[in-house]
């Protein structure tokens, strides 16, 4: 396995991506109604993972429509909020958590910002989402990430890479 | 696999019991600060493996406690919702959701029950927890799993057993 992602949707989520610091005030992203992609990813991955993570994520069919069908996040068009979650990669072993399999810091951090970087182009060449004006949010690698949302159902779903 | 448990951390969470039906209000169980445990069972799954999972689930630990230090959620001692999510056993096919594996509703259902009253038990059993009053609250299996949540990070956990 090189990659893990969960999947929820949402109504909105607000994602903290810088934390306070003596007298300024923590920053925020948010989406309004979409998908929250949490993502890590394990030794071995590679940037050639990068474009098939992001095609499969970006076509399956998990977000309700208003007719209440299943389809796509680019179908809706709905909004994407990414979320490095390395927690992902742990196993558990006696009562603690290891995660001896995830990926180092710097590889993960160029992934990531790579993922990041392809969803983006995906909604700006799409034509649906460009007119929808749905939006790529995301949090900042290595930090806590600090989450509030409101669903309809979060309809978890995992897939692997 | 018999079962796979995705497991996040909140300050506080909200999730609908019985929805809204003519003039009556929708309902709604809460927690405090706690852990989410989402919860979905696969065909073979028997009732030999609650009382495993009850103690993985109870004593692995990914909750942090007033000093930052990781801590079962019986340790801080924190509360839980318990959330059936059978959307957690989806497995990609082309671009579309299948769950074969998925244990049938009836047994889904009983399974469901035991676990929480499992739950339920321990932490009546736990001097701490009965002190510190935490509770357990847990969704309608079948139901769809109307959430809000508000976390210092979701510290998102898969286990499988």
């Amino acid at each position: 396995m090189a990659a893990r992602v969960m999947l929820q949707q949402c109504l909105s989520a607000r994602l903290q991506v810088k934390p306070a610091e003596g007298d300024r005030a923590a920053e925020y992203v948010q989406i309004q109604r979409g998908t929250l992609i949490y993502v890590c990813f394990f030794k071995g991955a590679t940037v050639d993972l990068i474009p098939k993570m992001i095609k499969t994520l970006l076509n399956v069919k998990l977000c309700e429509d208003n007719t209440g069908n299943h389809v796509s996040v680019l179908d809706v068009p709905a909004n994407i909020l990414i979320i490095p979650q390395a927690t992902l990669g742990g196993k558990i072993k006696g009562r603690a958590m290891q995660y001896h399999d995830n990926i180092g810091k710097e590889d993960g951090k160029e992934l990531y910002a790579l993922f990041v970087a392809q969803c983006e182009k995906e909604l700006a060449l799409n034509s649906k989402c460009a007119e929808a004006q749905v939006v790529v949010k995301h949090g900042t690698y290595g930090n806590r990430q600090v989450l509030q949302m409101d669903t309809n159902g979060p309809y978890t779903h995992l897939i692997e890479f």
